[in-house]
């Protein structure tokens, strides 16, 4: 292969590993003359590039996505108790407003109830296994040494507690769907760590082969009905009951059109294409809080497999949210980093003892923008609405 | 409802709907106010806040996201020919590290094939029918009339071009799946205004009753079995051959580990668990490549469904990646914004007569981190890699 | 192996291939004599095994099922017009009485709608390539060469036409969807010998590989979000309005409830599930009409993907049924044979230009058996109907 | 309604509840004069019909499906030891041939190893809540109360033992799956009436809503993730490792080509298609051992989501299928017919003490099914063989 000049300069730069906003220049920089471009905003990041020292390689600068908030947001969980602000990076014009249309309606009817009824991060690694009989011994050793498996995995760990280790069988393959208590960490790092250990020892007294830490049963970052229905990180349920008049006035709407909207688009349309997100728009709150809060935000896909549902109560307005796949953490990964942490302070979600809150307002912020939504379609408002704050 | 008094006062920020940095400053100092929190990094954004009017309302300042680089990727696209450095933006560690071996990998081949086999973005709206007699004369007039269908959709956009309008029913909804051209905008407010305008004639003509302007059989934003059969944005195929060598060198793995790992994984594994997504970590590369390029960061949900294959070829290793719904546009949306548009013009793909290129750039560093994470998981680096590099 | 006396014998039966009566009862009686198990009900058919030679190998005798029937059901179909009597054969106790119930309701009110929106059968081979650019060779080779595919297609069938052949491409693998319009024959077989035909062709005109004539993209008798999209066999849609005081005579219930039960589990709780059918219990009327009338008991699988709405329109019962996958014909296979061709009879439906006029009724009989359950279930009736009519 | 003379008849022979031979006649006979049609094979039945009483309700005869076995098959299951001849009622001429020569190849290598990995039958209703902390109440009081909730629905059979009921939320509706042991029978209509009566004393005690004792959760004869993940009736799996010279000498191809069909096929294929089935064509084999032995048809829904690999392991062919979701029974339903009961006394599977027997006996030759199909697909010989022995 015959590198030209500059992409040979620029593969010396990436064999700069250096951390400091030296390098960051240095590298910036070669990465200009390579390509002709000016990097200028993409240089004017304004935090230690070593606090992002274990959040990416070969840094080069920030990106900057315009942040707002919505709010105030009445939330009346397990966890979170009270009025809430909730900060949102997107480029998408018009979703903040619609958002925090929802959230007012939400906050002048009685707020959003939330609640947590699962924790759990899993990890599946896959074992090659020599037929079903091998693949029944391996699984009945796992169960009757779970308490030495257990041991094996937390030896990694100060926070991560593993719950169960369950089987599932396939000819020569063996997944065993390892569930933890990760505490505030959103804790797939942990998880993975703790499994590949716990994976060693039952290699060891088992003769079956590790094949890789993550056999997709885990199910990380891809849409699946195993996470859909056993749930990953948190199930979360939030409702809320809109008075009619609320509706009317806030909405410009009624618990009529909320409901038939919801039925023919979120159940009846969503079944029709067979997708796993029986909503109309969860991922747009999920990608905005995700990358204001330091969250994972490839995410965002097991948080898109939602229900919202919709029903008149007496003439007034039930709605509800189902995310059975919530992974949050306000300790560890990006949440280090000074912008993400500014976003979750503002909510007092960040560090120890905050993620069940956080994802009890992640709930409710998602069902604001599901209740407003559906209000705008009602109303023909959606097209208008992008055709006046939008691009 | 008792407003605390900061409260209020951000109710009234909220009210201030202005967008000069001003309005930010202020919005932000009343936020501050109000959480005890500083706001200091998200404060200190370096673009004029106008140039982000139509990409948020109640904007306080922006989120800053660490960035970085792969490459030289070689890719032998349609559209993409050359050797590419690539932009990402992420907050987990060892995520670059990754991918850029996988870009290593295959440039070391000879680069990646990458082609786009369809280029459809859809918006479906639901109708309400009289029963399914009603419903099918609906679509029969839709079908009739479609030159005049196309005109009105089409006569609200420069570059939007019909090109179907299939129908789908069950009882009373009527779902009707329009497909545009979209040029180099990702397009989803284009069509979605156009097939508003088209769905008020269809409301004139024929009785039914538009519900909403999207009916989720688009689908947007939620994983499903339309998009991943029919193509939703882009279908982009890409694929390698990678000499046994070079598997051996810059892998440290052989094609028969990575083919195993693949199908005990990839296939076997989210087969196993109802995935909608045949790959490792697809979305992760989605994920960062979308926000460093001003991207709708929700899309990767569609994205997510993507198939990854390797096979062993007389002792090589060929891998393919299939993206059957890449939705990503190189004018319009984020990319205006400044340092999304850098980003863009690292790879020369910002602006007019880029997108196809952009998709075919995004698919081949997909398969470089597919690549790369097979390898690691079969040799059991991806909980030591973690360990070293990750948090 | 150590083959005991009797299997040996019994390996010696296998290798008698006669289709007479005496070659039946040769193997039935060295059956009986190897299990000691007395077969005369078996034994006691009455037609003359002759007619069966095309449907089985190896055959010993017939099985009885219990056949009964349901109706009037009067039928507004674009093919079936009239009041229908319906053959149904089961073992399972209140099935009949309950479907007999929901046409009683639905022949005093207007009728069922009935109409037949596509119509096609598919077969879907899978051929090796050598990669992403070999593969859209092929294709485009097919799409430029269709009539000449068409030909060597239809070269092998008197009835089927071949109307069109789709791509579906990932990695080394291209399946090429093949559509038939097959008449009055489900068509199975003659859709895999025509494009076994056309297959044979592409091998030679592309260099592609033949690995399987069906790849399982067709997809016969597994559940698939690709028959339930794109349909095979036949789209049939049924539908029916029942005023409020037939629902409350009739079927003891309100609309109310009915809508209701249908919104709670057909929606939401095959929404849960995730599963592919939304609908009570179709496969039930499907199993039975189809195993009475010569169909291939099999395909009740694609034909359980159905979705039942039921809506209040005006106080009155709205309901539908959408079956995307029913698979169906009045000539060949079983439709043969004397007792199920007599159940066809009943109906006229025996012969040819009978196959869509059979296919409406079948929808409207599942309609029928939809309503009626969803009526007993709301009224508390579907475990003690069990306790007094089942077993 | 005008109902015309034969048919008002006809409504006059469905007040006829007899179930007498010469009630039989009588509407038999009706239904001839009102049909035009001969139904003289259908009235050839040669069981008493008084053993039907509880199977069917109108009956008017039977319908003959041709049988057939095949066999000898070894099994060496941990419930079915032996080699075993199995009775299967088809149509589909080759069928038995194609599973014929599977079951050679498997008994001429070592047989089927077949096991029961998890044996549960399931009912699952759905109650309306007031919101979702209701429902949380529910769930709880149901956890805290299981000892009750056992006592009532076991009260209402003699065989069933409730194992465990869960809970499923979304919004106002709770889904509650009871999960039984229900001995041999295969146990839906035990389990509806034990639930039922669950049902009741839940809706007493917590002020929910029963709204359908089957909530599409359980599930029914639908295809579904649900089942597929966590199982339904009996999660069977079975495989077999044939030596090279086997597959070559009885299946005429290699163990190569069996291994990459079926990963073509099976596994890319279906994931292509977005299938429950990640097999062949196990339909087959389920409904014809089905409808000979006396089971539920409709169930073979269920049933078809198995998943099928093989794999090359030193050379020679490794082959497993998984069936997650298998319902069937020695005793009640079906079973108790004559020619049904005298299927199942050809493998001593009749009566009490059988059921996990006949469930490995089904997946063994659902495997040889696969196998054979899988081989002559291979070789090209699926559509002539059709050709030769079809229709």
């Amino acid at each position: 292969m015959n590198i030209p000049y500059h992409l040979d300069h620029m593969v010396g730069g990436l064999k700069n590993r250096g951390k400091s906003r030296a390098d960051v220049d240095e590298r910036r920089k070669a990465l200009e003359q390579f390509s002709q471009a000016s990097l200028e905003c993409i240089g004017s990041y304004t935090f230690d590039p070593l606090l992002a020292e274990k959040s990416i390689e070969n840094m080069i600068g920030a990106v900057q996505m315009p942040l707002g908030f919505v709010g105030p947001l009445k939330v009346n969980g397990d966890h979170a108790a009270g009025e809430f602000m909730v900060p949102m990076a997107t480029t998408e014009g018009a979703l903040l407003a619609t958002v925090n249309r929802g959230c007012s309606a939400l906050t002048t009817s009685s707020g959003v109830k939330a609640m947590i009824i699962k924790d759990e991060m899993t990890r599946a690694p896959v074992f090659r296994v020599k037929d079903i009989s091998h693949g029944r011994q391996v699984a009945a050793w796992v169960n009757e040494h779970f308490a030495e498996i257990r041991a094996e995995a937390e030896g990694t760990t100060r926070h991560g507690k593993l719950l169960s280790a369950k089987a599932f069988d396939s000819g020569r393959n063996l997944y065993i769907r390892f569930a933890y208590d990760t505490g505030d960490a959103m804790g797939m790092n942990m998880v993975t760590i703790g499994t590949e250990a716990a994976s060693r020892l039952i290699e060891q007294e088992t003769g079956a082969t590790l094949i890789s830490v993550s056999g997709n049963l885990c199910v990380d970052k891809k849409p699946s009905a195993m996470n859909f229905i056993l749930g990953r990180g948190k199930i979360v349920l939030v409702d809320a009951l809109l008075p009619r008049s609320v509706v009317e006035e806030k909405l410009k709407t009624t618990p009529e059109v909320i409901t038939e909207v919801c039925y023919r688009k979120n159940l009846m349309g969503s079944s029709m294409a067979l997708s796993y997100g029986y909503n109309a728009h969860v991922a747009n709150m999920l990608a905005a809080v995700f990358i204001a809060c330091g969250q994972d935000p490839a995410q965002v896909v097991e948080g898109s497999m939602a229900t919202t549902t919709a029903e008149l109560v007496d003439g007034d307005l039930y709605v509800s949210l189902r995310l059975p796949s919530l992974e949050v953490g306000t300790v560890g990964g990006g949440t280090r980093l000074p912008c993400q942490s500014e976003a979750l302070s503002v909510m007092d979600c960040l560090g120890k003892g905050k993620a069940k809150k956080f994802a009890e307002i992640v709930g409710a912020v998602c069902l604001a923008g599901e209740l407003s939504t559906l209000a705008a379609q009602g109303s023909g408002q959606l097209a208008s609405a992008h055709k006046s704050l939008g691009r």
